[in-house]
């Protein structure tokens, strides 16, 4: 079992690799808490992976190194074993199903890693890499669920204690379980006062359950926008370390999700990705006993999809007012839509585009239908130019 | 005029306040300069301009503390004066143009200032200000031209030297001048082998125009996505300051702006205003003989509204293709829309949006043409599926 010692270990390996990410105050996030951000994120690589993958990679014997190592991740784990690798001067493959996204795959090549491609999902892409392993004796760099890798992770702990001795609580996201588990065992071991605490996604809450049942449970499907922490089943050593040292785990869904992403934008001028945001949301929304505390939430990661990113900031958008679709039906005569667009500008509504159909089963027959996308300043600002429309006789139709 | 103990005794009264923001390596930004950032961004209030007001606010007397001070600006400025006045427990008045963004406003009276909204513009705003001035003896605190404020914002000059004392060139982005000045007269002073670079807009270049006339120039109109430096006038102070001090002043456009907002969204997960970003990009577009050299970019300030920020990221998103709408012209028949998206889908492209229109003059008087909006990897991706589109007998418009 992991040892303390280790973890002070793997705080020297990592000194000169790994950034010392700061603590940022957080209090908009929720009035009732004193919040600060442990900014992983910020980490090298754009998320903690990093520190449980080349602390792992330190560690092997020269043999073992000499055959390079495998592992299998469309994601941040990818980046940090092929940085992990190239800094330790050996060499990295890494198994992808053929469908992650491009970025993700240069990336991982840009830190030094060999690529292969695998047809298929997730799953495929982990056999494959188990049969090359066997092939040519790579060491396999488990995600999470291995004592090394979780000492490498378990020096954000360590970090949490030295820069705000004065904490009080610790919120981490869940995957696989291999980040809290660090985290939480180094913090128990040194200062069991301080409670720590996990976040999984409502759409992957395989740790939650497996606490609940007292037995490690496998999820057949899991979706969320969390893509980090979408795993299926936690690890052996995570849900032991877990059921002993973490103090509550509780679930977030996917739409706080997105709200805490577009708060820590807003608030923060910081991006988090989904897995990255988790406890913050869980925070934001009140899911945890910290009312009054001191409390750092675990930015994880911030590698998130700008096409995602995108989406996320389109729907906190239209949920806080700020963008709205009018639907207007309109005789089909001249001067209609610029008499709609004058009743929108002068009440400050800023129209970004015009679609406009003159067929469509609900409007008379010789009409049309018009639907204008506007920036607006809040839901009362929609209301006001609704009103204005509907004074002016024109026929809003939501 | 200002001496160095100024910015020292600046730097001792802001201890408290401000945070000594970050210095964090950003190589990506361009692989032939050894970048890093100044993260001001992450400052209270989400910029610099809390150091300058605060400190001008905490030096007034007695009694000019008694009757309150005043300012004029719908952003960052005013945000630092309603911080600085309510920490040190004075009033505070802010004039602001009435159609300034109700986030702006909120977040003003959020630090405890009094808003007077002025029917105009910006400038009937400040006209609106002198008048409270001088009817009620408010002290103004002027958003850059004042030795005071100058002062304040200098101690991030300091902060520089000593989190990194090996820097060889520091890169900051021009308004008023009011930044710059305090910065580069700070590292000139102590530092005089260490570079200082201006950044301006293009749609804004009043302090590079007057450095180049050696006279202060007044622009009647400026436009630029960063109004945070939309100025038109430097001030006299930071008109000397900036000829006596400044090695360079150079501009990038609201394209270069934009993609280094979004290039710091991706690689660094942070989140920059306009203003905030302009050193990034002069940087990113080699505008300054700083090749090699250890450079820090500062990042001033990251209140952009999200809606803005949403049309960068799209922007940026089509400039790389991860974004296109193809415009097909179709029979109008049945089941030709479900065979361009299975095309598409085959080609990993993702539907965004649909639009259907029966009615166009240059399509057949049977036809029809759809619009589809698409999330993609990169160009290469796009000519695919066109290629495919094309090769299956679709056609495609654009």
């Amino acid at each position: 079992m992991l040892e303390i010692s280790e973890i002070f270990n793997a705080a020297a390996v990592l000194k000169d690799v790994a950034r010392k990410t700061a603590i940022i105050p957080a209090t908009k996030i929720n009035p009732e808490v004193d919040v600060y951000l442990k900014t992983e994120n910020l980490q090298l690589t754009g998320s903690f992976k990093l520190r449980g993958a080349y602390y792992k990679i330190s560690q092997l014997t020269e043999d073992e190194k000499k055959r390079g190592v495998i592992a299998c991740s469309a994601g941040n784990h990818a980046q940090g074993v092929a940085l992990g690798a190239t800094h330790n001067g050996i060499k990295s493959l890494i198994c992808l199903p053929a469908g992650a996204p491009i970025s993700k795959i240069e990336a991982t090549k840009g830190y030094g890693a060999e690529v292969c491609l695998v047809p298929g999902v997730y799953d495929d892409a982990y056999a494959k890499a188990l049969e090359l392993q066997k092939e040519h004796g790579y060491s396999f760099v488990h995600p999470f669920d291995d004592p090394k890798v979780i000492a490498g992770q378990g020096t954000i702990g360590l970090e949490i204690l030295e820069q705000m001795p004065e904490v009080e609580a610790i919120v981490v996201p869940i995957g696989g379980g291999g980040l809290i588990s660090g985290v939480a065992f180094a913090v128990k071991t040194l200062r069991p006062d301080v409670k720590v605490y996990g976040v999984q996604s409502s759409g992957a809450p395989s740790m939650a359950e497996s606490l609940k049942e007292s037995k490690i449970c496998h999820l057949n499907d899991v979706s969320t926008i969390a893509d980090g922490i979408a795993v299926k089943e936690p690890g052996v050593n995570t849900f032991e370390m877990c059921n002993k040292y973490v103090d509550e785990v509780v679930t977030v869904t996917d739409d706080e999700i997105a709200a805490a992403i577009l708060a820590l934008i807003e608030q923060q001028k910081i991006v988090a990705e989904g897995a990255g945001a988790v406890a913050v949301a869980a925070v934001m929304f009140n899911k945890l006993p910290v009312k009054g505390k001191k409390t750092v939430c675990l930015v994880s990661g911030g590698n998130i999809d700008v096409n995602t990113l995108s989406r996320v900031i389109t729907r906190g958008l239209a949920k806080s007012g700020r963008n709205y679709t009018f639907i207007v039906d309109l005789a089909d005569k001249p001067g209609q839509l610029s008499g709609v667009c004058s009743v929108i500008g002068n009440c400050g509504g800023n129209i970004i585009s015009v679609t406009h159909e003159r067929i469509n089963t609900s409007s008379a027959i010789n009409g049309c239908t018009i639907r204008l996308e506007l920036e607006t300043r809040d839901l009362e600002h929609i209301g006001e130019i609704r009103k204005s429309l509907v004074d002016q006789g024109y026929n809003v139709l939501n």
